[in-house]
C-alpha cells in the first residue's frame, strides 16, 4: 500500500532491462553518442515537430533551467500558488534563473484562473523597471492536486502568455498521465496549444532518473547548452539516460504505465466516494486522489502500513474539513496493484 | 581502442545487475530508505571515519557544491592551473558559489607548487576587501594530466591551508586510480592527510552515474542539503545511485576496476616508452597517458579506429614538442583490455 | 504642488553646506577617513549601542544587503504583502541573497498580521528541504502605505521572529518619519524590541544620498563588508555620504525634518478628510497621505499642476472604492509648505 | 603630499557649488528629470555619437554592470592580469554577471598584448561548453599602472575583440587622464577605435561620486535598466549625480583637472628620475608614478607624513628590485600642488 508518492517505485523491468543492454561496449560522451541522437529524433517524431532536447538530473533542472533560459533580469514567472517550482523546489528556480521571481496566481483545483492571470500579469508594465518585468507563464500537467487542464484551458492560458509575448512553459513532471487521461496527442497538449518549452518527466512514471526539457520553440534553446553545463546537469555518460527513454517511448510503455497509474487512482477514487467514511477532496483526474477521511481511519490505514501524506488544506479552500477530519494524498504508479488499491479501501471503510 | 576518455565506457556488470535487482518494490526517497542509509554508512567504514555523503548528479556538482559549501562573499580558491573546475566546468564552480573565483597556482606536472600555493594565498591578506578572500584549496587526484600527489605532497598542500585556515577539498574524480597506484587506504589519503571534503567519483571508473560528496570535517555539511536542493542535484529515486554504489564498494570492486585502468595505462605507457616512434611527455601514473608522436603516426592511429584527443601542450612546457609532433591523451578504464593496448602499439610502432 | 514622493525634493541646505565645507582637503577613501569613524561612532550615541554602520547607495541595497547578510540557500524571507523588498525593488533583494524568496504575509494598513506571520513561518519546519527555509522577518517602519507599527506591534512581531530563531531586519527608508510620530527613542523603537538589523534611510528626509545599513546584533555583520564589495555598493569618497550624515544627525536636524513632513502630511490629511469631495482610504500616519477622490478632482487637481501617483487598490480592501473614484498617494518631505498644502486642498475643494 | 590614491583628493569647487545650486527645488527621481536628460544629452555632444549613459554608485559597478549587459551562461571576459576588474573588485565582476570568469591576458606595463589576447580567445572554441565560451574583452584606459594605450594599441585590440564577434569594454576610472595624454577628442579614443561601452570615471578626477556607464553600441544597453535596478545601483535623486556631471563636462572642467593630475605626475616622474636616489620603474603617461627607491628612503618620505602606497612587483617582472628596494605608487589629482611635489621630491632627494 505505497501511495505515498509515485517516486517511491521503481524502475519498469523493460527500462532495467535497456540499461542492462548498454551496460557493455564504448560510446562518445556528453550526449553526442548515437543512441543518443536516435533518442532525440524519437522526440522529434513523439511530438510531430523538430525539437531541441536536454537531459538534466532532476524535474526541478528542468523547471528551472527551461525558466532560466528566458529568464531576464528582474525577471517575473506567474505560476499556480501550489506549483511545484514555488512549493517545493526550494528556490532552485530563484537561484537557477539568477533572481527571477516567482508571481503566484490563484484558479480552482490546481489551474491557473486565466482572469487572475491576465491581471496578475498587468501588474508588469514592461518598462516598470521597479516592480519587475513579465517574463514567463508556467503551467503543471497534470497539476500538483491530481487534475488536468483541457486542451482548452491550455489554450486559454496560452493566449494570455502569447498577448504580452510571454513564453509559456509546461511542468510534465506527471505529463504522461494528464495524457492518457485526455486521451489526446503528445503535439495536441503541447506546442499545437501554443506551449514553448516542457518539461519531460520519466522518473515518476517508471523510469530510474530520466527527465528532459523538450524546446518546441527551438530558438529558446540558444543558450540551453550552456546552463546546462553551467549549473552541473550534463552527465557524462548520457546513454544511461538515453537507454532509459529508449525503452520508455518503445511501444507506447510511458502510455502503458499512465493508464496503469491513471486506472488504480480511478479504482481508489471510486472506493473511497462509495465509502460512508471518506469522501473526494475534489475530482481525481490524474494519478493522484486527495481524500477527506476521519483522523482515526487515516491513523488505522497508517498503523496497517499503508504509506501517504497527509495533505495542508489549499489556503483557496480554508473550510474542506469538518471536525476530526484529514486530507490525505494518495499517489498510484506504474507498478500500483489492484490488490493494493483494494487492501487500502478495506481499511478505510472499516 | 577507445581511449578518448573513461566516461566512453558503460557499467561494470556487477553494477548493472545490481541496479536491476533494485528495479522492484517500493522504497522512500530523496535518500532516507534503507539502500541509502547502508551505503552512506558503508562510506564510514571505507574511510575509517563518520562521515556525511551527498549523492549529486555529475562530478562538476560535486566540486562545485564542496566548494560552495565553504564558499563565502569575495571569496577566492586556490586550484591548480590545470585543474578540471577551472579548465573543464563552464564557470559551474564560480556559478554554484556565486561568484567566488579560482585563483589558478603553478606546478610541474599538475601537482600545486607548495611554494606557489604560499605565494598565492599571500595575495589575500583576510580584512583586503578589493582583492576578495582566500576560502578554500583544492586539488586534484589523480590529477588532470594523469600523475598522483603522494601523502607527503598532499600533507604539504594540507599544512599550508590548515596555516591559513582554509578547507582543503579532493577532486576525486579518479579517486580509486590515485589509491591504487599508492597502494594506501581511503583514510590515509584523505582526512589523515587534512583534506576535510571529497569528490568522491564512481562514474569513471565503472558506474552509470555516482558522484558524491563526502564531508570528513562535517561541520562543513551544514548547509549542503539546501545547498543541492537548490542547486537541482537531488535526485528523488536515490536508491538508484545507492545501488551503483552499494555493487562499487563491495569485495573492493571498485579497486579492481581501478587496478585494471592503471594496468593497462601503464602497459601503453611501457609499450610507447620503448618506440621509437613516439615518448611520453611525462610520467604516466595513474590511467592517463601523455604521449608525443610524430603527427602522421597519430593520424594514422585515428584513421585505424582510435579514438584518444589530441591535447594542448601546458603553458608551463612550451617546448614540450618538436616539428611534426603531437600531444595526445590516452585514457584506460576498467573496460579497456590488453588486446586493445596492443593493437594500440601496434599501430603506433608502424 | 510637489506630492509624487519625498524623494522628489532635493537637499536641505545645511547638508549641502556640510558637503561642501568636506570638498577641500584629502581623506582616506573607503570609510576609514576621521569623519567616517566619527559618523559611526555617533550613530553609535543615537542608537543608545555599539553598532555596526556599513554605508551604501540605496535603499534597495541597504534592505538586500541586510537580508543577504542572514541568508541562506534556500531561504524564504517574510515580509508584508505591500513592502518595498516585494514590491518596488526589481528582485534585487532575490539577485543578491543568491536566489531566497520573499514570501508575503497579510495584514490591514501595511502591517504585518502577527497570526499571519506565525502561520506562515510554520508552513516551513527547519528540516524541510524541499520547502526552504526560513531565515528573516523583514518589517517596514514608516510602512509604505502611510502607517506606523506601535512599540508594542513591533515587539508582537519582534517576538515571533525570536520564537523561531529568525532575525528581524527594519526597512526604515522612512524611519525618522516614524520615530518623530510614536515620540519614541531610536533605541525603543529598534533593538528594544528586538531589531537586529536596520535600513537607516537619510536620502527621502532631506539627504541627497545617504543610505545606511545599521546592525544591533554586530555577529551578523560578519560579511557585511565583503558582501557590499562585491556588490559594488563600497563608495570610495565615502566623506561625501559621512557629511550628510553628519549634518542630518546634528541638532536633530533629521528629527525636525521629518516633524515639518508629518506636519504637513497631517495637515493635507486634516483638510482632505473635512472636505465632501473627498475621504481618506486610512489613517495617516507618517507622511503619507493616501485618499480617495472623485475620479475629476483628481484630474483637475493634476492639470493644475499637482504631482502624486495614482495608487493600486490594495488587495486586501478590493471594495475601497466606488464608481468614479480614484486613489492617490501624496508624500510629503521636509520641503513641503503650508503654502503647497493649502493650495492643493483649495483645488480639490472645488 | 597625498599621493595615495586620487580617491582622498575631495571635489572641485565648481562642482561643489552646482551640487549646491541643485538642492533647493523638486525635481522627479530615477534618472528622468530635465537636468538628468540635459545632462544624458551632454554625453551625446561630448563623444558625437548617441550614446545611452546610466550612472551607477561606483567603477566596479559600472564595469560589472557594463560587463553583465553582454554576459552570457559560461562567459569568458578577457582582461590584463593586472586588470581593476580582477585584482580589485572583490568579485564583483563575477558576482553581477552571474559567475562569468575574468581571464587574465599578459602584457607589459599593464597593456594587454595583443598576440596574447589572439591566443587567448583561440583557447575557448565557440561550441565548447566544458571551457565555457568568450563573450567580452575589457582594457583599462589609462592602465592601473599608469600606462597609456596609444590609439593605434586600442584599434589592435579592438580588431582582434571584433574578429571573435566580442563586445569590447573600456574601464575608464581614469579615462580623462588618457585623454589629455593623448591629446584626442573621446570619439577617437572609443568608438572611432571599436570600444562599444565604456565606465566613464569623474569620482578620481574631481566629483564627489560620479560614474556612469556610456553605451557606444545602444543596443548592448537593452538590458540595462533592469539591471541596473536589480543590483540596487539605481539612484533616487538622480539630479545629484547629472549636477556633478553638468559641471565636470561644462567649460572642459574634467580636462583641466586632469591636465593638473598629469603635469603633477611628470613633474614628480622627472624629479624622480633625475635623482641618484630614485628611478622610475616604468614610464609614467598618465597621473600615476611607479617609482623605485632605497626602503629607507621610503620609509623616511612616510616619516615625514607622505601617503603612498607600497605596491607589489609585477609578476611579468620580477627581477625589478635590486636588495634594499621598494616599489611605490604615487598617484596626484586634480587637487595636487607643485608645493606638495617638490616637498615630496626634497625629502627622496635626502
Amino acid at each position: 500500500m505505497y501511495f505515498a508518492s509515485d517516486n517511491w517505485a521503481g524502475a519498469h523491468p523493460a527500462i532495467a532491462a535497456r540499461l542492462v543492454e548498454e551496460a557493455a561496449g564504448f560510446a562518445a560522451p556528453y550526449g553526442v553518442s548515437d543512441l543518443d541522437k536516435q533518442v532525440e529524433a524519437r522526440f522529434s517524431e513523439v511530438f510531430e515537430r523538430d525539437v531541441s532536447v536536454f537531459f538534466v538530473a532532476t524535474g526541478t533542472a528542468a523547471n528551472s533551467l527551461a525558466l532560466a533560459s528566458v529568464g531576464r533580469p528582474g525577471g517575473v514567472i506567474f505560476c499556480h500558488s501550489e506549483a511545484h517550482v514555488t512549493a517545493d523546489e526550494c528556490g532552485a528556480p530563484e537561484f537557477l534563473t539568477s533572481g527571477n521571481r516567482l508571481h503566484t496566481v490563484p484558479g480552482a483545483n490546481g489551474r491557473m484562473n486565466p482572469k487572475a492571470l491576465e491581471a496578475a500579469i498587468a501588474r508588469f508594465p514592461s518598462q516598470a523597471v521597479h516592480q519587475g518585468r513579465a517574463t514567463a507563464v508556467t503551467l503543471t500537467q497534470s497539476t500538483e492536486v491530481g487534475t488536468v487542464y483541457s486542451l482548452e484551458e491550455i489554450a486559454a492560458i496560452s493566449a494570455i502568455a502569447k498577448a504580452h509575448d510571454l513564453p509559456l512553459h509546461m511542468d510534465g513532471a506527471r505529463f504522461a498521465n494528464a495524457l492518457v487521461r485526455l486521451g489526446v496527442t503528445p503535439a495536441e497538449m503541447t506546442w499545437k496549444r501554443g506551449v514553448d518549452m516542457l518539461s519531460f518527466g520519466g522518473t515518476k512514471n517508471g523510469c530510474w532518473c530520466a527527465e528532459a526539457i523538450v524546446f518546441f520553440n527551438r530558438d529558446l534553446a540558444a543558450d540551453m547548452a550552456f546552463l546546462r553545463k553551467r549549473s552541473a546537469q550534463l552527465f557524462s555518460k548520457t546513454r544511461f539516460i538515453s537507454a532509459q527513454l529508449d525503452a520508455y517511448l518503445k511501444d507506447d510503455l510511458w502510455l502503458s504505465m499512465a493508464k496503469n497509474a491513471n486506472a488504480m487512482a480511478e479504482r481508489l477514487a471510486a472506493g473511497l466516494g462509495s465509502l460512508n467514511s471518506a469522501r473526494l477532496a475534489w475530482a481525481a483526474e490524474a494519478n493522484e486522489v486527495f481524500a477527506i477521511l476521519p483522523e482515526e481511519r487515516a491513523a488505522a490505514a497508517e498503523a496497517a502500513g499503508a504509506r501517504f501524506y497527509r495533505w495542508e488544506v489549499p489556503r483557496e479552500t480554508p473550510d474542506l474539513l469538518d471536525d476530526g477530519e484529514t486530507l490525505i494524498r494518495l499517489v498510484t504508479s506504474f507498478a500500483s496493484t489492484k490488490d493494493d488499491v483494494d487492501a487500502f479501501l478495506a481499511i478505510c471503510s472499516g
